[in-house]
């Protein structure tokens, strides 16, 4: 039974991003801002939890807002325990004010949606996903330092698999080799790893198969291991000793792309003028239209978060936010390269918390 | 980057599923209904894609509905692998149509919901989530097979990690020998594994921590490997040589509430009265408040499904569903007692497919 959890990062996090949530609601003229999903809850309280919402309603004084957690009986000893200031009230009674705009979340449940809009028919509606998204984007000390923690055993996971791997080997044997790593010395993958074999590599969604890995052929690994809660991520790819002429010149390429991307992270340039930085690399060499994909995503909580860096991000980069830069170049049938890093934006450029060769 | 995939369930499951939706359509005057919850795809299609709009509109006079599969370009390879008679076309185009009413999923987000009330103002939308889930519950040879595979490995996890389990070990520690396994044997975890060391199993929602499992004490252990795409789900707790009487009695009240919900699991039986079956066993002794969850719920490709066994279930058991049965008796500081079966429904009962000892 049960669904799953996993521990929060505790402590800053937390009830700062309340604040300016009761600050964010205030300006939008919002009676009450209700928030269940479980990122979301744990970026903002510090709480695992699967069934909850927590009702903000801020202070037309701009007072302290009042909070509540309703959750179920399950939860109770977790949020008194991990966030003892929070009022804690049974998930049956939530519904309660005498609100006339309300702050959802859009990731809700259509269903939900339609209950609370019938609970309050009245009330006026207003998406505020993105202003929780955006809290989220801006890391905290205590997350960096475990997202970093994340990333650095990832390149020791990383360095114990190649390794591990040898020619031959099937592509689900050696994600099995990187699973078993991440159990070991971590909380297991934040994603399925992906493992592309050759010419696989050139599917950007594969699925690792029983494709051996054959001697002198390119392998694209995309992992991530979770630790204390929060994520990292990375892809690398083995070159052979001796790569194609063809491979050698897409691998040069898009190192090129990733290696602009990260000189460009830095505070102020959105998400799609980043995308288009390492986009345009990778299109004046003529293979714009092999780069399928966004150039990257934050990490935290969530292997896929706030900021995006692609064609349509509308998502200015700042200190304290994560974002992958991952170029890549597909050639069906042929090969596929993809190189990821996971860069922490800085006061004034950005820190790649990869440190795996490339 | 690139989220996370599981393979189909190849075959029987699909296309009936799809003609049976339209049929459902037709009787609710629907003019199309969409899919895109992944589950759901899958069950319907079985493509495994986390990014499908699968349109069916019936046709009026009963006749094959028309059928399409919107992904984007990712996907497509898969699609026309998996589910080649499928006609695929790109994400974009999907609000085709002069429909007046739509059938659509409550568990899709709100955001897309309004959008697409947004796309199509005048016509009405119906929710039609628990038909497909109706579908999905009733499995088919293929999918029973599956899951009775993935099941029989959770048993032979559970007896290879118990020969691995020994005393001074940390709750972690001993769910990190449950994954090895799981990684090695299966497709990873169904869902994070609990290990409840003590009086910990009091609490049914504990995440594994660095408590130590004592010599003499009980242990509950609540895991399901992931198979081939499906789940398994099983609880177990191993009983100490010595138990104190309180928990031998627990133990005996908790396993007479399992094995009687087992007995009463057949065709025709409602959630609810199945429920009420095991819950009247531990409620006569005097233990009905420590009963503080739902009997069981069904498991398939995700680890919840329908149909559930609750005091609010109003699901009728037909052959071809699968239910877990899992009464529990949390006694906070002191003890947690939890015994969980899957139970596969046949024409006159049912078959317990997990097979570990209790």
């Amino acid at each position: 039974m049960n669904g799953k959890k996993t521990k929060p990062v505790s402590g800053d996090a937390a009830h700062p991003r309340i604040l300016a949530l009761a600050k964010k609601a205030l300006r939008r003229r919002l009676d009450a801002v209700m928030i269940g999903d479980e990122a979301n809850v744990r970026a903002l309280t510090g709480v695992a939890c699967d069934n909850a919402r927590l009702v903000v309603e801020p202070r037309a004084d701009g007072g302290e807002p009042r909070v509540t957690f309703y959750t179920d009986f399950r939860y109770v000893p977790a949020v008194k325990r991990t966030a003892p200031d929070l009022k804690v009230a049974d998930f049956k009674d939530f519904r309660r004010g005498n609100w006339k705009r309300i702050g959802f979340e859009g990731c809700m449940a259509a269903s939900d949606y339609l209950d609370l809009k019938g609970a309050f028919p009245r009330a006026k509606l207003v998406d505020v996903l993105k202003d929780v998204h955006a809290l989220r984007a801006v890391k905290t000390p205590a997350e960096i330092a475990a997202i970093a923690a994340a990333e650095a055993l990832n390149d020791e996971i990383w360095a114990r698999a190649q390794e591990d791997f040898k020619p031959g080997m099937t592509e689900k044997e050696m994600q099995r080799v990187i699973r078993a790593w991440m159990n070991a010395l971590g909380d297991g993958e934040a994603f399925e790893t992906i493992v592309c074999a050759g010419a696989n590599a050139a599917e950007c969604h594969h699925v690792p198969d029983d494709t051996p890995w054959r001697e002198n052929e390119p392998l694209l690994v995309d992992m991530g291991v979770k630790l204390a809660g929060v994520c990292a991520d990375m892809t690398r790819c083995i070159v052979p000793r001796r790569p194609s002429a063809e491979y050698r010149k897409i691998y040069a390429l898009v190192l090129a792309a990733n290696r602009a991307g990260i000189a460009a992270a830095r505070p102020g340039i959105t998400g799609r003028e980043l995308d288009k930085v390492a986009r345009d690399v990778i299109r004046k060499a003529g293979f714009g239209k092999a780069f399928g994909h966004a150039l990257g995503h934050g990490v935290g909580y969530e292997i896929h978060e706030a900021p995006t860096a692609s064609k349509k991000s509308d998502w200015t980069l700042e200190p304290g936010m994560l974002v992958t830069i991952e170029p890549g170049v597909y050639l069906p049938g042929k090969l596929g390269v993809r190189i990821e890093d996971l860069v922490l934006v800085t006061k004034d450029g950005c820190e790649v918390l990869s440190h795996s060769a490339k």
